[in-house]
C-alpha cells in the first residue's frame, strides 16, 4: 500500500490528505498546530461526502490516517511527500531539506506553493517540484507541476492514479499559470469594488451567471473560438484584438492595499455571504461542484473526462451469494429528495447501470451496440423495501430469471451497506435491431453466454419476482 | 403577445431572437446580411435543443419569427428593440436614432454593446440603455444593464420574464463589469502564449480543471471567503493582499497585437479544437452548459436559481381525457443513453415529478412535508410502450386508482408529442410520518381531497394496471 506524508495540515494539506486517503493510500500528517487533527477531520468529513459522489463505482477501501509529532517519522517510507506550509520562502527553506533528509531517494517531494518557482524552493540543493493544487483539493482535478522533467513525469503518473489532472508547465515563472490569470482578475475586481462600480456580490453574479459557466467546461480560448464563428480564431482575434490597446482594464496600475480596502471588501462579503457559515458554504460549493462535474461526465469534457478515466481504472467487484455484483457505489446527495432519502427514480438509475454492467458480462457491450444490436427494457417492477440515504454504500447483484430467444428477464437486488436488502428491480428486456428498432434474435455469442448464466441462476430463489403492484407478499399471482 | 425587434442578426442578435421566441414573444429581425436568415435558423436550432432542456416544465408556445427588409417595419410596435450591430460607434450613431424614430415611446431600446457607455451611445439624444448579454444568449442568464435608472428597472422586469438575470450597474464605465474581468484574463493569457509558458490548450485546461468550476457556481469573492476559512474574508485579504505588489501579472504592460501573435494563437487553437467544427463545439458547449445549470437547479445557486424561479412562473397545464395533466416538458439530451433514446430511469424521473405535482393537487405539498407528513413510494411498475427521444415533448396524466387510508395507488400515462402513449407508470405509495419514518394516516384535508379524486377516477379504465412483469396483455392476474 502506498504512503503519503502531508507536511502542513491546513485547508490545502487537509485536502491532499483526503484525496490520498479516499484513494486507498495511507497518510501520515505532520503539523505543529494543536488544531491540525480537528481541522483535517473536518476536511475529511467534507471529502467523504463529496468525492465518492463523483463516481458510479466504489473507490478502494480508505487508507489509514496517522498524526506524527516528528516530521521525519511522517516522511519515512513515504512514496509522496507534500509540503503545504505557509507561503514564506524562509520556512520552505527550513522544511524542504529536513523532508529530503528523512525521505527515501525515490520519494516524490511536492510543494503546494502558489507563487514560488522550483529554482527558489531548491536553493539549498533539494529536489522538490511544484505540485500546486486547487481548493477543494479532494474535488478539483488540477495540479500544476513545475520542475525537473523526469520527476514531474513520475509525479504525473502517480497523480493520475488518485484521479487528478497533472498539468506540466515547461518554463518556471512566478505564480505558474492559473494563478496568474486569477491574480489578473483579482486586481481588476478590487478596482471595481474600490471605485464603487460594483459590490463583491455583483461581481460574483457577473461571473457565475455568465462566463463562469462557459469556462467551467471549455476555458477561455475554446470559448472564443466559438465566438469567432465559422470564420475561426483568427477572425475573433482580428475583431477583438484592437481592444488590447483600449483602456478596458485598470491593470496598468495596482490598487493600494490598505485597511480601508480590506474593510470594504470584508464588509461587502459579509453582506453577501454572511448568512452562511464557512462549513455551510463549503458544503454548498461541494454539492455544486459534484453536480456540475457529474454533468460533465456525460460528454467527457474537462473534469468529467478525468473522473470517467479514473473510474475505468477502479477494480471490478466480484460475487455475492453466487450472483455477480454488478454495481458498488456511494449514494450522492444529488440522488436524494425532499423526503430526506434516495429518490425513487435513482433506485432505477442504479439498477439501470447494473443492467449495463451485466450486458458487458454477457458480451452485449459497447462494441456489440456499435455493431447495431442491443437490449431495450420493456418493463420494470421496483419494490422499495427500505430507505437509502446520501453516503450509503450500495451493492447490486443481478440474477437471470430467463434468457431464451429475444427475451431477457433480470432480477436485481439492491443491498444497502452490504447487509440490508433495500429494493428489488425486476426487468424484462427484448433484444433489438438498432437499425430497424424491432426485436431480433441475439448473436450466437450472447445467446451462449446467457444460456450458461441461466443454467446457474434459474433454480436459485427469487423472492419478490413475478408480483404485480399492491400484491401482498406470498399472495397468489 | 409581446414583440421584440432584433436589429443585427449575428450570433448575439440570433441568440436574443431565440431567447424571445422560445419564451413566446413574436420576433422581427432586420439585418442587411443576405445570410442572416440562415444564421438565425442555425442559432434557433441550437436554442430549441438546449433552452427547454433547462426546465422541467414546458415553455410557452413559440412566437412567430419574421424578417423585415425595412428596419422601421421591424421596430414598429415592438415592446423591446435590441441593437446588436457591429461594434463601432459610428454605426451605432446611425442605427439608434433610426430605431428611436420608428419605435413607440414606451419601447425599451437595448444595445448589446460590450464596450460603449450609454453616454457615448446616446450622444444624439437617443434613450438607449446598454443590455449586454453573454453568448450563448439563449442559455446564459446574465444581462448587464447600464443607463437611465427608470428604463433599466422596467427592462429588468421584462428580462426576468424571459428567464434572464439582469445585473444593473450603477456607474457607467468602459466595458461594464464582466468584460473588464475577461479583458484582464485575456491580456494575461496572451502573454503566457506569447512567452511560450503555456499553449492555448494548456491555459484552457488550467481554467476548466480548476477555478472555472469554482466560479461557475460562486464567483470570485465567495470562493475566496471560503479559502479564508473560519477567520473570514479579512484574514484572506491579509494573507493574499501583499501579492498585489508582487510581479505576478504581466498586466502593467500590454502585448503587441500583430500578425505573429494572431498566427500563434490561431494555430494553437486549431491544434486544440480543430477536430471539431464550430457547430459541433457549440453543441458540446450547450450540452455541458445545460447539464451544469441543471445540476445547479438542485441547490438553487446561480443560474440554477434563475431557472427555478422562471419555471415557477410558467403557466400550469390543464386536463386531458378527464385526467389532470401533471407534467409537460421537453426531453433533454442528458436523459438519453447509448441506445439513442430516453433511458429507462428517466421515464420514472418524469413520473416521479408528476407524482410530486399530484401531491400538490391533493394538498400534500411542500408545507405538508415541512409539517412532518409525506408519501413514500413502495412499488412502481413501468411499461415501456414506445421510444422517446431528445427534444420530444412529454405530457403526463395521473389517475387515482385507489386512495383510502394510508395507501395511494396512482397510474401515470406518459404521452409523447401528445398523441402516442409511450409508457405507463403504476405507483403504490404509503402515507408516512417523517419523524418516525413509519406509515400513518393522512391529515383530514388530504384524505378528503383524495376521496373526491377517487370518486372521479376509480371507474375510468386503466388498461395495463395491475400486471406483473412479463404478463401478456389481457392475461389473467
Amino acid at each position: 500500500m502506498k504512503k503519503a506524508a502531508i507536511i502542513g495540515g491546513g485547508v490545502i494539506g487537509g485536502g491532499w490528505a483526503a484525496r490520498f486517503l479516499l484513494n486507498g493510500w495511507n497518510v501520515a500528517v505532520s503539523d505543529p498546530d494543536p488544531q491540525a487533527e480537528r481541522k483535517i477531520a473536518e476536511v475529511l468529513a467534507n471529502a467523504r461526502r463529496a468525492l465518492p459522489a463523483l463516481y458510479d463505482r466504489a473507490l478502494p477501501p480508505e487508507g489509514r490516517l496517522t498524526f506524527c509529532d516528528d516530521m521525519a517519522e511522517a516522511v519515512k517510507d513515504a512514496d509522496w511527500v507534500q509540503e503545504s506550509v505557509p507561503e514564506t520562502l524562509d520556512l520552505k527553506h527550513r522544511v524542504l531539506p529536513a523532508i529530503q533528509a528523512a525521505a527515501g531517494p525515490l520519494a516524490i517531494i511536492g510543494s503546494s506553493t502558489s507563487g514560488f518557482k522550483p529554482s527558489e524552493l531548491n536553493m539549498q540543493g533539494t529536489r522538490a517540484i511544484v505540485a500546486h493544487p486547487f481548493n477543494p483539493v479532494y474535488l478539483l482535478p488540477l495540479v500544476e507541476l513545475v520542475g525537473d522533467a523526469s520527476i514531474c513525469a513520475q509525479a504525473a503518473d502517480m497523480l493520475r492514479t488518485i484521479g487528478m489532472y497533472p498539468l506540466t508547465i515547461r518554463k518556471e515563472i512566478d505564480a505558474h499559470v492559473a494563478d496568474r490569470l486569477l491574480e489578473a482578475v483579482w486586481r481588476e475586481a478590487l478596482w471595481l469594488v474600490k471605485d464603487g462600480i460594483a459590490t463583491t456580490e455583483e461581481i460574483d453574479e457577473s461571473i457565475r451567471m455568465g462566463f463562469g459557466i462557459r469556462w467551467a467546461q471549455m476555458g477561455l480560448f475554446e470559448t472564443y473560438r466559438i465566438a469567432g464563428g465559422e470564420a475561426g480564431m483568427a477572425h475573433f482575434m482580428a475583431q477583438f484584438g484592437p481592444a488590447l490597446s483600449w483602456p478596458w482594464t485598470k491593470l496598468m496600475d495596482v490598487p493600494e492595499f490598505n485597511d480601508e480596502l480590506v474593510d470594504l471588501i470584508a464588509s461587502q462579503s459579509d453582506t453577501q455571504s454572511g448568512h452562511l457559515s464557512i462549513r455551510e458554504l463549503e458544503r454548498l460549493r461541494d454539492d455544486n461542484v459534484v453536480g456540475m462535474i457529474r454533468a460533465l461526465r456525460r460528454t467527457g469534457s474537462g473534469a468529467g473526462g478525468v473522473v470517467r478515466a479514473h473510474e475505468a481504472s477502479l477494480s471490478e467487484p466480484g460475487e455475492r451469494e453466487g450472483l455477480p455484483i454488478t454495481a458498488t457505489r456511494q449514494v450522492p446527495v444529488s440522488w436524494t429528495d425532499y423526503n430526506g432519502h434516495m429518490n425513487e427514480a435513482y433506485y432505477l438509475e442504479a439498477a439501470s447501470q447494473a443492467t449495463d454492467r451485466f450486458m458487458e458480462l454477457i458480451g452485449a457491450d459497447a462494441a456489440y451496440v456499435a455493431s447495431g444490436h442491443s437490449y431495450f427494457t420493456v418493463e420494470n417492477h421496483i419494490r422499495y423495501l427500505d430507505e437509502i440515504h446520501a453516503g450509503d454504500r450500495l451493492t447490486i447483484t443481478t440474477q437471470v430469471l430467463a434468457g431464451q430467444g429475444k427475451r431477457l428477464h433480470l432480477f436485481h437486488r439492491l443491498w444497502r451497506d452490504n447487509d440490508t436488502l433495500a429494493a428489488t428491480v425486476e426487468s424484462m428486456l427484448l433484444h433489438t435491431d438498432l437499425s430497424t428498432r424491432r426485436t431480433s434474435e441475439p448473436r450466437a455469442g450472447v445467446s451462449k453466454a446467457l444460456t450458461r448464466w441461466v443454467a446457474r441462476h434459474a433454480e436459485m430463489p427469487a423472492e419478490g419476482a413475478g408480483r404485480s403492484v399492491g400484491e401482498r407478499p406470498g399472495g397468489a399471482g
